[in-house]
């Protein structure tokens, strides 16, 4: 078992228990020396002094160790309606929205991502202010509504954590607690209280220009021209949408880039300005070909969504350009 | 071309010059660029301003340079009497000496590696005052006897470019330089003057204990024995020869570790012990299966081979303890 303030991990693994017992050992440590440990079976035994004996084939490592007592234990929890999620598509949701999560503790709700159920739909949904991602999905059965804000550094570990095979993890809420439960390993983190932004509420349903894209051609060309973006103070790349092309340009002290790429324009021309960084943080993780990029004016948000479906959205605030 | 105070590196490629000319452009920014744009055909073209335009498909980038008056041109050197070498053997040669060279300035001269020719005989040894690496190699002719000294950092480099293919590199000796010449790119690297130290009266030529061991099962045992030393302050492992055993140990605060591995031990038992980090420099890149150790007194350094062919010596200076 391990914890932070924040998150407690609890795994398990079959073993012959010769002696009941429990010791605190030092985590980076132990997890050097078992990963340089041969694979082999290993005996585990723990002297008086809280020494901790390992010993695999002809290697005999003995760690330091501290009295259990007063080590944090698992906040309990009562496994009430648990939602059974695919571990591919919990890893999937985790990945697309994360990176919208609040950095700034400014609002401190916003540090964390929302998680609501709703029937057989859940939804998570991270935003700073920015820039807001949102990915849906489906589960198995139905279930009663209900909302959790989860601390967006313990959804990151939960994601590393995960291995992404296709059994199913289980996901308990409480007031105070979210468990996860994979079954070998059980992660409880406390959620963040308070009320989310009504976020349903700032994406727009209309548009003026919708432009369909290639996404990894988009990618690259934003690649590019970040490279020269980065170098000046607002890291800012200019998109300029006419006669079925989008001129990408970014321009610093350092130089220029122009990328000009093919799309499906319908509506009118525009010109627009974004932050690199932001639109790139999604081009990363999008595994979708085609996206679909919706504007309406210059200083409006513009929302971009996969082609196919309607289960991803990611909502970009324009920067304000003078040209 | 880039040059550093040591070294200078002249790279060429077939390209179609429409107009002849020279720049230059930020090195690290360059790269960034090139290694984003597609694979395929590539304009380059500089404009009155020094700045540089890369058109490639749909993206231009153009990148702010500097006129390239005063840049540096690579120092002259008289190709009298390259001699030619295998990349894999001179690669081979700098990974299992370079580590040995000395880090601290006290002595300047140990900063360099030494590289000796004689007859169809090249040597290249590195030594800090701690340990010395020596590895030699064969040339296909045989040359005039001669010495240099190269600046650790630059044969370091000259390591890292080099494809280890099977072609042969040429190198030149000049009183100042030395040319690595691969045709397509040319390596200059200033020499250090002063005489290096007389190595072969370092290397002791008896024994009192000869031991054989696994290279490997070597490895991982001062690999494991190493996490607890390093927690310590020096470092130390200590090795007990008896019985056709090796037994290592290590311990600080933080735990002990005991290794024990078969060894084929040929002469008097032996208490010695190391800087674990000295070993494992050696024992991590040699690639040989089997190598053969050998010892005089706890005091006198430990001599490592491997078990067929000479063209190795790794000496270790042992660290006094007392028991």
């Amino acid at each position: 078992m391990g914890s932070n303030p924040d998150l407690s991990i609890e795994s398990h693994m079959e073993a012959n228990i010769i002696q009941e017992g429990s010791v605190v050992v030092p985590s980076r440590l132990l997890s050097e020396v078992i990963r340089r440990l041969p694979n082999a079976e290993m005996e585990v035994s723990v002297q008086a002094n809280n020494s901790v004996k390992f010993s695999c084939l002809n290697s005999i490592v003995t760690l330091q160790g501290f009295a259990s007592d007063e080590f944090p234990t698992l906040p309990d929890i009562n496994e009430n309606q648990p939602i059974e999620i695919s571990k591919m598509l919990l890893s999937k949701m985790i990945r697309e929205t994360i990176f919208a999560v609040a950095v700034d503790e400014a609002r401190p709700i916003l540090t964390g991502a929302l998680m609501e159920v709703e029937d057989s739909q859940v939804t998570m949904v991270c935003l700073d202010g920015y820039r807001l991602g949102l990915r849906k999905g489906k589960l198995d059965t139905s279930h009663e509504s209900r909302k959790v804000i989860i601390p967006g550094k313990s959804l990151q570990d939960v994601g590393k954590i995960m291995d992404e095979d296709d059994q199913k993890i289980s996901i308990t809420v409480s007031d105070r607690h979210v468990l996860f439960d994979m079954g070998y390993t059980r992660i409880v983190s406390r959620v963040l209280e308070g009320e989310y932004i009504n976020y349903k509420q700032i994406i727009p349903e209309d548009y003026k220009t919708r432009v369909k894209v290639d996404t990894k051609i988009l990618a690259d060309s934003i690649d590019r021209a970040s490279l020269i973006a980065r170098e000046g103070k607002n890291n800012l790349i200019k998109l300029s949408l006419q006669d079925q092309k989008m001129i990408i340009t970014s321009n610093s002290e350092s130089g220029q880039v122009y990328e000009e790429i093919p799309i499906i324009q319908e509506g009118k021309d525009l010109e627009i300005a974004f932050n690199a960084r932001y639109f790139m943080d999604m081009l990363k993780v999008l595994e979708d070909q085609e996206i679909c990029l919706d504007f309406t004016t210059s200083v409006s948000p513009c929302v971009i969504r996969p082609i196919t479906g309607n289960d991803y959205t990611y909502l970009l605030l324009p920067v304000r350009i003078f040209v």
